[in-house]
């Protein structure tokens, strides 16, 4: 490669990555009115600085190729500080090995930039082999936690079974998001425990977590639910009980899994809650976001559950490494109500939704219930569509007269 | 059908083949500068011959329907003879049975034709209901042989078990690729075998075999690894001890299978080997192509083992009759040190990429191998970024200060 054909390659590299850096974000037209999507992902593989892939020494990378490339961004768990927003993304090299990395914005929708070293998070005794979907909970007690799920192959497995794996909660504090303190991994009485998120308030005087016990790696088994439990202390963070406060159930989006998202939402009418739902398909396992609500006194209680999914995948979103996939774990509720919805697509890149507090309380208490079988579901749609038409008939709305064609 | 009907339609078929087999192909932009993707794939369904799928008699076929359709191509073996490009394709038909047909071409990266026939493969006195995944070796005995996978349904699974088959490594060879002579199947002490592929060279003065030993016929069980063993003879080929050269590990990009692609390309450092690798996701399996080197004179002997993946499914490549695959078993390395490797993808269409042996050997003896686990890799990184940190500071290239925003 001669000094030129490196340079032009070199100068491409720079503006294909400086392109997609500072792009601006635009809303999508119209959308369901609970939430608008952008047409661009906040973060994405290309995100990453060129310096983390390349050698950018001519004498021992002559032909300019990629070192160490990344495979996704997804994932992230998302908070502001100080006017500004960061996201802890889940990087995924080509080998498959996941780890943190913290990119900032200014603003919630674009420009967000790796800084320039992913985050090293300490190991405990037990190296984790992988980690990955960091949710991050600002808790009263001062302290920063990121909860986020650690991998290591299961030491009961047979030598020529290579993908039996043991899932734990690891745990870390930070003030600045740049220093991590390690501390010990989430005791529970379950096998294996993912998606486990710290509430950020004291509930009888305790960390309360929420939890998403499973008797497998993949399959929850018996398990499944999320849970709910309390500990003494998050530096040997132990969990004794765990209660289910939001059930799997027979034929809806949370037949197979569900999980808690990020940390929840607090409300003057109670937690809003971001969760997950997994069902089975002739195509793989399909992930939807979907809302419920829990007391404010109470977390762990119930309060609304809007039947079916909040966000589904829509267009790109549905093929990446993983289709069929959305999945949250990070989102940041601004003191002016506004809240930035992060969610991953296909666990290959990273979105955002935008929506407020006040859009979110009217999605989750005035959404009926999911009834459960078809029939019920009709006769669900017959009174909307009976009020409707009652509705339109007396209207001098001339829009609303078109909506009967 | 008119006349007028008949005659447009058949003038819009022979147009749209023609546009098909006549485009021009071109390098995408930029790249990972370790190869460069092409942006049309060089064999599709579409470039099928239309007197191989239409019958063209107005009496016998008066609507010009398609006859004998053909669903896919994919997974070519590939050679070059005389100054020609030969693509021995695995071609499927509608009705899911694949057999092997010959496109040729004067330039590596577009214009390949097929020629009139497929080729009629002789059976064995076990008649094979599905051959495919023809890996082709110009030996140095002389011949050219055609090792590939045939399936038969297992004799010993109950009646009502349509699924269980028996996946053996078929052998054929030719002096032109044009005539064929099928020799026994091979046989090995594994219970089923895919992916043989036979080394060019004699080892030992024996014919050397890559092989991937598996228990069933979908998963690897407690086989799995790519294999590798001697035969006295390709006419009855028996292969008595398989030593595995390079093993599925956990959480690699390989960790549920792999095996060998083509044949493996001489370079003066030692075999450069192109391989795929497997992973199960939710939605189901993702294969990723990886690459290996191996001793000169020892070829199972695994030198070096660059961590991660070499090419991934990408764009349009993602989604097909099984999607996140990509797939090769057919690559030619020019004697001016070009490489074309041949990939499919999604088995459902055949792409070709282009680098040269220089930057194959760069990419196996410098990038790192797979560290194992999370840490470990993004200390890899640091290393990584801090040497180019320290590169670009003192550098007066303003490109490469772009790099850092």
């Amino acid at each position: 490669m001669t000094k030129t054909e490196y340079n032009a390659r070199l100068l491409m590299l720079v503006q294909n990555y400086k392109d997609v850096v500072n792009a601006k974000n635009e809303e999508e037209a119209c959308g369901n009115g609970i939430f608008t999507r952008y047409k661009r992902p906040v973060l994405t593989a290309d995100h990453i600085p060129l310096f983390w892939r390349y050698d950018f020494n001519n004498v021992t990378n002559p032909y300019l190729m990629e070192r160490q490339g990344v495979n996704a961004v997804f994932n992230p768990g998302a908070i502001e500080l100080d006017g500004q927003y960061y996201l802890v993304a889940r990087v995924e090299g080509n080998d498959r090995k996941s780890f943190f990395a913290l990119a900032k914005s200014d603003s919630p929708v674009d420009g967000f930039k790796f800084l320039d070293y992913p985050i090293l998070m300490p190991e405990t005794e037990d190296p984790d082999i992988n980690v990955y979907d960091m949710r991050l909970t600002k808790h009263e007690d001062g302290w920063i936690y990121g909860l986020f799920c650690t991998e290591r192959k299961d030491p009961e497995a047979p030598e020529w079974d290579k993908s039996s794996a043991v899932a734990k909660c690891g745990i870390a504090r930070t003030r600045d998001l740049i220093k991590w303190e390690r501390l010990a991994d989430l005791k529970t009485r379950s096998a294996q425990q993912r998606n486990v998120v710290l509430h950020p308030e004291f509930v009888e005087g305790k960390y309360a977590l929420y939890t998403r016990p499973q008797d497998g790696f993949i399959e929850t088994g018996r398990g499944g639910g999320i849970g709910f439990g309390l500990t003494d202390s998050m530096e040997e963070a132990d969990i004794s009980k765990e209660s289910i406060i939001d059930e799997r159930e027979y034929h809806t989006i949370k037949e197979l899994k569900n999980g808690q998202g990020p940390a929840p939402i607090k409300t003057d009418k109670g937690w809003i809650h971001i969760a997950h739902g997994v069902r089975n398909t002739a195509a793989g396992l399909r992930y939807v976001l979907y809302l419920f609500m829990t007391d404010l006194q109470r977390p762990d209680e119930l309060i609304y559950a809007p039947g079916g999914y909040f966000l589904a995948p829509q267009g790109q979103e549905r093929v990446g490494d993983v289709s069929n996939v959305v999945f949250c774990n990070g989102a940041i509720a601004r003191e002016n109500g506004d809240v930035y919805i992060y969610y991953a697509s296909s666990d290959t890149r990273c979105h955002v939704a935008k929506t407020t507090v006040d859009k979110l309380l009217d999605y989750c208490i005035n959404t009926p219930a999911d009834p459960a079988r078809s029939y019920a579901c009709v006769k669900e749609r017959y009174k909307l569509i009976e009020e409707n038409l009652k509705h339109i008939n007396k209207s001098k709305n001339p829009s609303l007269k078109m909506t009967i064609l």
